[in-house]
Parts: C-alpha cells; structure tokens; sequence
C-alpha cells in the first residue's frame, strides 16, 4: 500500500480497500470462525496481510457463541408484556432485551437498554433477523473477548496479527438511519489520537480523537450489506490504524459522561 | 468492479477502494473546488470513473464559499460572554457558535446546537482548526446545496455524474471519539433501504434503512484524517449506492423523533 509520511510523522494511506469475504457457510454453535473465514478467504485465493483489520458481522459470531434462543423457551414476565403492550412489539423480543439488559433507558416507542455487556442500544441489540423462523439471536456476551479470540484462532492458523472489529448495525439517537458500529475490538485502539499532531497551519490539535473502530465497521458495511447478501466478514486493508488495548468497551459513554441521559 | 447478484436482485460490491485525492492546494475564497480537485487527481492518474463517490471535507467547501471570520471582526454578546465564562470557552467561537444556530440544546461543558443549515452539533460546527491565526471556519450555510454545485462543477468539466458527499467530523452523544458524517448530499440517496428485502431465511427485513452517506463519511476518513496531511477529498469506488434525492437534511432527526431530546 503506497503511503506518504508528513512532516509531523503521521502516515496516512493513499489507499484503503474493502473487500468481502464471500461463501462463509452458515454458521453453526461452536463453530471455528476463523477457520470458517479463512478456509472461505482461501477458495478465492484472497489472502489475508500484516496491517489487515478483520470485520466480523455480530450475528455470526453470536451463533457461533451459541446465542439463540427458540421463542418457545422463553416465559414472558409481566414488565416485558406491559412493554410489549403498550407499544405493540413482540412480547418475547421485549423479555430478551430485559433479561440481556443491565438498565432500561427509554421504553416509550423504542426500547433502549444498555447490556450487561456495555453496549446501548435498542432491544439489547436481540434480533430476530437471518435466524430460523421463531428463534431470536443475542448478542455476544462480550464481544471484546469474541474479537480477541478470533483474533488467537487467526494467528494459530495463519501466525499472522490481524486486527480484529466485530460489527453491529445500531440507530443514532439524533441522526436517521443505521450505521455500524464497533462492538468488539481486538489489536488496535478503538480510537485514533491526534492529540499534539499539528494542523496545516502548526497549531496543535486538542482532543481530536476520532473513534476509528467505529469508522472501520462503517467502511466495510457496504461489502456486508444486511439481508440475503450473506457476506458476514470483510477485509479492511490499507489502513494505517492506532495500535492499542481497551477493546470496544471504552466506546459507550458512561451515564455520567453521556450527553443526553 | 466484480459484484454478485444473490436471488433478490440486491448487488454488493466483492470490494470497494477509498482513494486520497492528494495535492489539492490551499483553498481561497471563490475557487471552483471541483477544478482543483480534477486537477490534483489528473497529476496522479487518477480518473474519475461512473459510479464514484466524491467525499470533500467541510473545511475546503467553507473555505471555497468564504465562510471564514477574522476574530477582531467580531463583537461578543453578553450572552455569549455567559457562557464562555462558565465554560472557560473562547468568547469570540461561542458568539459565532450561537450566531450560527437555531436554537442550543445544551451550553454545560459542550455547547450544543441545531445550526440554521440542519445540524445538531458541537459550537454549530464553528471550528479554529486548519484556519489562519485569529480566524474562525463556519459550516457552509447549505451544505446539501454545496455537494449539489460541486457535482454540477464535475459534470461541466468531465461530463461525468458523481455522488458528492460533503462530510465533517462530529462527536456523539453516548459513544467516544468523533466519527465522519454526512453534511451534505448530492447524487445519491442519504439512504439505502432494505425494506422488502428478505433475509437469509427469506424473511422479509422490516425497517432496515441504514445511512449510506454517513457510512461513505465514515470511509473515506482513514485516507482524509484531521491534521497535517492534508487530503481533503477522496474517491469512494465500487459502492452500490442507492440512488435518490433529498440531500443531507433529511439525516438529522426533527426534535419530535430525537429520542433524546
């Protein structure tokens, strides 16, 4: 990837590619991921590369962690059918986003919940879509570790570092429309800091910090897409991201820094 | 760019390029953008091809439009002079700040706005970054109207329809780190709506409309990034947008669908 380097030493890449990783199979519980990615990678001769970020749709990795639940196993309690009640949703989906929830946020029209595993968002992030009929899929139950293991079971296969972003499509409290999100991360920082970088005319930047795990998983949605596609996994590569720790987690605000509850 | 077809019709690109469209000079009041953009990509061999998407940062399209306000130039309200007070805010940034706004949702710690042009954002997108000394940058006062011209510019020189995406960095309100949207729009539908699509199990998707321009933002950051270097536009290839009208506008939430509001 040909790059060019600034006077302040920061690189940026001339080029970033995105590229889907077609003909994964459906995944089952206990399921190998990486294996499954790479034996699908390998069949049409797309080999992974040092500096590569690997993006991983959410739902599979839930279901290769297991996390279906059949609608006919779930006895609904009284909090979820008012909800469910009141704003005309599927009683099971509204006991999911409970049990999944450490904190209801709103309840009216939408049901935002922050999860045990940290993440806000609506329903717990408990889907119904791309699973067997009557059955719901959860998220993982974290996802920072999930990242990290598929990022072990690349390296044990392919002794190659990858980085690693499991993404989800969550909506905006105050933009339409969906986008992705990071809601794993493993072998980068979930953020880029241009703190003390200096702008064109050598002022120092202060607190930009862009949340570059967030752009990833919005960079390789187009390859993903959302319904029968069935592109479950993509390739970020070319970009020049912040090594780090910390995983997605640091990502959600906590109450008292966020902006709005 | 190869694509595959699956059964319902949709199209996903197998990838999709991010180029940085670099050597782009400084920006003066009253440049035809598109001219220096075409020119610094033809330097580099760099065509434009059908289908692409121009993402240009905010920063140049505001320079362009000379939308940039010397700070002696500018006498601070007593209102203004409050808040930057008890923020420890510049006064001057904040006076423009609520010059630039309809109406400011939150003025503890950030000052939050919804600006005349439609967004919801920090200081009404007024900005020191990248400006000369003692000089402040507003958002262009039409956003969707500017990627509108710029497309129209690029289709006299080149006889060419791009999608033009005008983004900008904005932070969020329960998430860390600021992500590139989409200000504004032309060519292309702000969205992509998955509504009637069927999903792996040949449900139908209900409600599934992501922001394929806030997504576009998103990608074309990592070759663009906020400091030095100095890339202020970029070519998105091989995304299968959808095509429609509206414009950014459409992306930001009315107050009485903001789910925080």
């Amino acid at each position: 990837m040909l790059s060019i380097y600034t006077l302040d030493g920061f690189c940026l890449p001339r080029e970033m590619r995105v590229i889907g990783i077609r003909g994964i199979p459906l995944v089952q519980p206990a399921d190998n991921l990486a294996e499954l990615i790479v034996n699908a990678a390998g069949k049409r001769r797309l080999a992974f590369q040092k500096g590569d970020i690997l993006v991983v749709a959410q739902k599979i990795v839930s279901k290769a962690e297991g996390r279906i639940i059949k609608s006919d196993d779930v006895i609904v309690s009284e909090r979820a059918r008012e909800i469910a009640e009141k704003n005309g949703f599927n009683p099971v989906h509204v006991e999911l986003a409970l049990r999944e929830a450490s904190s209801v946020i709103r309840e009216e029209r939408v049901l935002i919940t922050e999860t045990k595993g940290g993440q806000v968002c609506n329903f717990s992030g408990v889907d119904r879509s791309n699973t067997e009929a009557g059955s719901f899929i959860l998220l993982p139950e974290n996802p920072d570790l999930s990242a990290q293991r598929i990022r072990n079971q690349i390296r044990s296969i392919l002794e190659i570092d990858l980085g690693v972003v499991v993404s989800d499509t969550q909506g905006r409290p105050w933009r339409r429309g969906s986008v992705a999100v990071a809601i794993g991360v493993a072998g980068l920082d979930a953020f880029k800091h241009n703190r003390g970088k200096r702008d064109l005319f050598d002022r120092t930047l202060k607190g930009s910090t862009v949340c570059q795990a967030d752009e990833i998983a919005c960079a390789a949605e187009p390859v993903m897409g959302q319904g029968a596609e069935g592109v479950p996994a993509a390739i970020v590569r070319g970009y020049r991201y912040s090594q780090g720790e910390g995983g997605a987690k640091l990502i959600v605000r906590p109450i008292d820094e966020d902006l709005f509850r």
